[in-house]
């Protein structure tokens, strides 16, 4: 490939855009290719017919993997490897260069309509999984796109709204993942969201594309836009956006030109952004490969089965009895929901129904199964025949599984939900085959968090499966029959109420803005924090044996860094896998701190009866916070409490140690308060002599007296309270003192 | 007086700021006396000998009133006023021009330590009572200076701390009190606020104090500053900051001097300032009067009567029977708390305690009183041994009237408290007393609201007094005797938790901001509209009578007004009064809105068997929102629901309403969304024609079986939805298309 330089302006403008839907402009003169981007993440869609951005037309057949909620709900970054690997494999297979995913962003909302896109309400969880599948992904020769950045956490006018948000909150929440995926694995590329933040689209923020992304952060793959989020080609440009998807006739590229022409843009602007769309080229070809489709399939039932939450599972329900007789109810079991509508929508190569896969096991079994849809999937037909029928079939069982959950008319890609509600028949049928049958298990489809309210006391267990791609109907099969041992544990709170939720005043804004009010207290660092009920708390999740938690010990290793070990044991009959959460409390700093946040996890596979001793690792971010005064991360001098919880809500073991944290005293002017005047270590205590010294006797009584009275002036600065006082203490003192704290630093 | 161009820029310069503490600059050569400016504003503190703006040094004696949050539990403008008549007359009578009050910020936190002073967390309330007072004092030749403007609602780094909060907010919620003094009282000055507001201090905040104040409102006062509030004093000046205070030696005079000199500073802005205080001093020159100390005294009883609220009242408790014995526990019934810590503390010309107020009754009854402090104010002495003092008294009477309480430690001016509780040794005291006597009633005295859990249930009463005045004392002795009918209602909610107030995250802030992450849902908007659970709702307050609400009636009177009769009755066997509270419901419009608001309230005497029907005006503004987008007040055309409500949580009546509303149409353009073009009433169906004009057949089969999916490009703006589908309609068939919505406008 030549240097940029010997390419016209024309043609540089021209590799700024796309070619078409999917694909990057050819330029010969440069040796360069054409090459593929497409949608994923979780599978891939590769259209090679009509192209739409919207999961509308028909794209190649591609394994669909289980979407990110399910990854989420692993908490295991294998998970997310072997994912992304396989996924890698099938984009090159297709002639991919760049597969668009990862996504993660926050959940901030259960009723975001795209949440199943995304990993989890915690930045932690959603980077280190993020991380390990782009790694995965990116080793098979695809390159990742890492999206949708940033604060995109609604639908509701997502190509307008401004998340209005303070910069603690971006910085600890909403681009913590961004962080690790950009510096752990270091993404191809990184796609800008729609909407704006604080005001600017994220596609001509400057903040975010260049100062944070590249300077900060050290990126220095390309930017991509997210499908039209462009709407100022030149301000993008400028702000950091390198290519435009998709092509649009090479309208903006003439407007690049003009920009050039005019003065209005540096030209080495346009340099910088095609050298880096050429690199993009040139690292990622997509030469040939090719999948086997059998062993991915097989592959994406493995995964799954890692993925879905046993809620609830009162007297051990589930297993199975492969004894007794099966009723399977639901026209999910037989038509399954596995995944999300709109641009991720994959074109799977074969489909696993529950039914199906439950009928394989109850045959070896030599079990009968008997099914009843209960209800449609569209909400067809005769709602009370089908609930009478699905009641009759159920009481005649040993236990009854019933399979609800949301259809792509209740959640998708493009709107939100306005309610955590399934829909009224199933929970009827639910409720009337609760009443009927002798033991009712329920296994939930869906991709936002639903409400188990009006209906969980009255089953004995319920299986969480999100949607779980292709495979999802023989995973189920297999927890439902203890084949596998359920081991998911929620990314996300599930709520009591939707009222309940931090953001639900706040979600999704009104006249094109979204404030986003509760700060950094999202999801469980809410819930904690109030100290407000839920149905099941973030990290929630049962399996069929039994784990046991002992001898935490947490060793600081600098000041600001900590080693933490733990050994677990499995005290239980079956093998089966835990994990380790390690949250890390504190009220140390000048921030409001939630209650507990999440700072490590392992999960760990143990066979019956075995006992492992695990080590990991507290990083300085693991105890820092963002300040807003002097515009970095600190870790604050103090306490800290090291807390293993088997939920956000349930701490089973607690270590405090005592950080030194970062020599960060701030030298006092003015400005200072009276109270942090007193405060400072070596001004506090000369201050005081002078004041007193100044004093009349008749003065230093009343004062002495008056002493809660003065607390009052604690808040007052320095300035203020002199003028007050008649400069009771000669300027010269506070300024030789302004000097003393300065050293003090 | 001369004009102020017969003045040198010095002499004019040095009008703009305090002569010292509470006077201004006399100057002979413009015939301008110095004026006295002096802290209030439940009665006059006048400092003739050492000054200070702590609320340490002496003042005169002036009739301690109720304080604002007794005046706010009034609901009853009658009140304000003749308090703010009293009060009026007694500045005069001391000299004083202007008395800095009323105080109308909003109770956004229960925390706030200057609670005391503040009406309501309704805006509505605070704005008709702080109204009231303004007129009445000003009546009697006294100016008023309504503060502190604005978004100051809390003591936490007050100083220097930034409240960051939406134009929404602080238009519906922080500001309307201000707004309604300002355009209906027309007080002598407005007094800035010390805070920031986003980012911007309030002394030196053009938007806040010209742009508002005068333009939009139309303030023709003099706008004083806080004590201690000017930091740049040529920037305050600029924004509209006319008279800074206190005196500080000239200095700042010179400042502004220089800065004219230099050119920075246009010398129209300080004739304009000097101006305005010339004005005030002319128009409001303290000449003498008297007042009638008795008088006043015996007023200040009767108000505070009208105050307290009877929050609890199980087995009709109270009035107490005059037949039995009592006992009368706790050190506040001996040494009342009866106003709060800081700048606003009186130094009253007598004061009455409970105690002896109650014993001159039970005196004339011929019934016996026993009395044990049970506890001290300032925590000293034993205990236990106080405690089981108590208990012996309490259980040998027939009732146990216990008086618990906050202290100057708990709550001032100058700090916030951090929890809502009693002092625990009360709290022991009450259960203990409760635990032994046949009925216990608990009177409070407390500046904000305290909770009551751990001992509500345990007792049959409860008095809610607040800050009484120094009459308070035989107030409740009144209220407690059946001699005076409770009628205070909860002017702000009284919660279960602290953790379940909407800014428990956010209060008081962190380095130096305050996120107003809640927005509009303050106090009782944010319980209502999230269904939370409180110990007693915002509007709350029980009777020793029985009312009677019927025949509600709502009449619409224009696209956005309407006029409520409503029948209230008093169906018991005392006189009382009851307060109509008037709510609106509403889902219309672009915005959220609070379940309910109060938007008009009237409080009717009535003898018993006595029917009133009463007539209350809902205006424009009961109907609005404040619209960002066009920057406005805008009444939403759609169903309203009329609510009376004997609390914020509970409608006893209610009445629809369909409202015309504004025509606000808004034009189309390329950023308007899909779902806003189809919406549009004349675009919309037209769009529908030409899209499927344009589609083949196949693709209109197709799109209307996708129709669901396509819920998903409702919010994309029109330019990239067509971009996607390759402008399937043509560019100029849209152009005229938006042309059309304009003149649909």
């Amino acid at each position: 490939m030549n240097d940029v330089t010997d390419l016209t302006l024309e043609q540089k403008a021209s590799l700024l855009s796309g070619h078409n839907m999917w694909s990057t402009k050819r330029l010969d003169e440069a040796g360069l290719p054409s090459i593929v981007l497409t949608d994923g993440p979780h599978g891939v869609r590769r259209q090679t017919g009509a192209a739409d951005h919207l999961g509308i037309s028909v794209s190649e057949p591609a394994t669909c993997f289980p979407p990110a909620v399910a990854v989420g709900s692993s908490w295991d970054p294998e998970v997310a490897a072997r994912l992304g690997q396989a996924v890698g494999r099938e984009a090159r297979a297709l002639g991919v260069s760049v597969l668009l995913g990862p996504g993660v962003n926050i959940k901030r909302s259960p009723l975001c309509g795209r949440n199943f896109e995304y990993y989890s309400e915690d930045p932690y969880l959603s980077g280190v999984l993020g991380s390990a599948y782009t790694r995965a992904m990116q080793a098979e020769g695809v390159g990742a796109s890492v999206k949708h950045f940033a604060a995109n956490n609604q639908e509701t006018d997502r190509m307008r709204v401004s998340a209005d948000v303070d910069e603690r909150t971006l910085r600890e929440i909403y681009l913590p993942a961004f962080e690790r995926v950009v510096t752990e694995a270091v993404p191809a590329t990184v796609m800008c969201s729609y909407n704006r933040i604080n005001g600017v689209s994220a596609a001509q923020n400057r903040w975010l594309l260049t100062d944070l992304l590249r300077d900060e952060w050290g990126f220095t793959g390309a930017v991509v836009s997210d499908w039209g989020a462009v709407g100022d080609r030149v301000a993008a440009l400028s702000a950091g956006l390198d290519l435009e998807m998709p092509g649009n006739g090479g309208v903006t590229d003439r407007e690049i030109v003009d920009a050039v022409r005019s003065g209005a843009l540096d030209e080495s602007v346009v340099d910088e952004a095609v050298r880096r769309v050429l690199a993009l080229a040139e690292a990622w070809p997509a030469a040939g490969w090719t999948f086997d489709a059998d062993a991915h399939h097989a592959l994406a039932r493995d995964l799954a089965a890692q993925c879905a939450v046993l809620l609830k599972n009162d007297s051990r329900t589930l297993p199975l009895d492969t004894a007794g007789s099966v009723a399977v109810i639901g026209a999910l079991a037989a038509e399954p929901r596995y995944q999300g509508s709109g641009s991720s929508r994959v074109n799977p190569t074969r489909l696993d129904t529950a039914l199906d896969s439950i009928r394989v096991h109850a045959e070896a079994y030599g079990q009968t199964v008997a099914w009843a849809p209960g209800f449609t999937a569209d909400g067809s037909g005769d709602a009370e025949a089908l609930r009478a029928e699905a009641v009759r079939v159920a009481a005649a069982a040993d236990v009854a599984v019933v399979f609800a959950g949301l259809g792509d008319k209740e959640e998708s890609e493009g709107f939100d939900r306005t309610h955590l509600d399934l829909p009224a028949a199933q929970v009827e049928v639910i409720r009337a085959v609760a009443a009927a049958a002798r033991r009712t298990v329920v296994v939930l489809a869906n991709g936002g968090v639903v409400s188990l309210e009006g209906w969980h006391d009255d089953v004995e267990a319920i299986l969480e499966g999100f949607l779980l791609g292709q495979a999802g109907g023989g995973a189920l099969a297999d927890l439902l029959y203890g084949i596998a041992n359920p081991s998911g544990h929620l990314a996300e709170t599930l709520p009591l109420r939707l009222q309940d939720t931090p953001s639900y005043l706040t979600f999704p804004g009104e006249q094109q803005h979204v404030r986003y009010g509760e700060g950094v207290m999202v999801g469980y660092r809410y819930y904690t924090s109030v100290e407000a009920p839920v149905r099941y708390p973030f990290g929630h999740g049962l399996t069929y044996t039994t784990f046991h938690t002992r001898h935490l010990a947490v060793t600081v290793t600098g000041d600001d860094t900590a080693e933490v070990t733990v050994t677990v044991a499995n005290t239980g009959a079956r093998a089966g896998s835990h994990v380790i959460q390690v949250y890390v409390a504190t009220d140390a700093g000048p921030v409001r701190h939630p209650a507990r946040e999440l700072r490590a996890f392992a999960k760990v596979a143990l066979e019956p009866g075995e006992e492992r001793t695990v080590t990991l690792t507290l990083d300085r971010r693991a105890f820092a916070y963002w300040d807003i005064m002097h515009e970095r991360w600190v870790v604050a001098s103090g306490q800290y409490r090291i807390q293993v919880g088997t939920d956000a809500a349930t701490v089973v073991a607690e270590e405090p140690v005592k950080l030194g944290g970062d020599p960060l005293v701030t030298p006092l002017s003015m400005d200072s308060t009276v109270g942090e005047w007193f405060a400072h270590p070596v001004a506090g205590p000369a201050l005081m002599r002078g004041m007193t010294a100044a004093m009349t006797p008749e003065q230093r009584a009343q004062a002495e007296q008056q002493q809660d009275q003065l607390r009052m002036v604690e808040s007052m600065p320095m300035r203020v309270f002199i003028g007050f006082l008649g400069q009771a203490v000669p300027q010269a003192a506070l300024d030789q003192l302004i000097e003393a704290s300065r050293e003090a630093r």
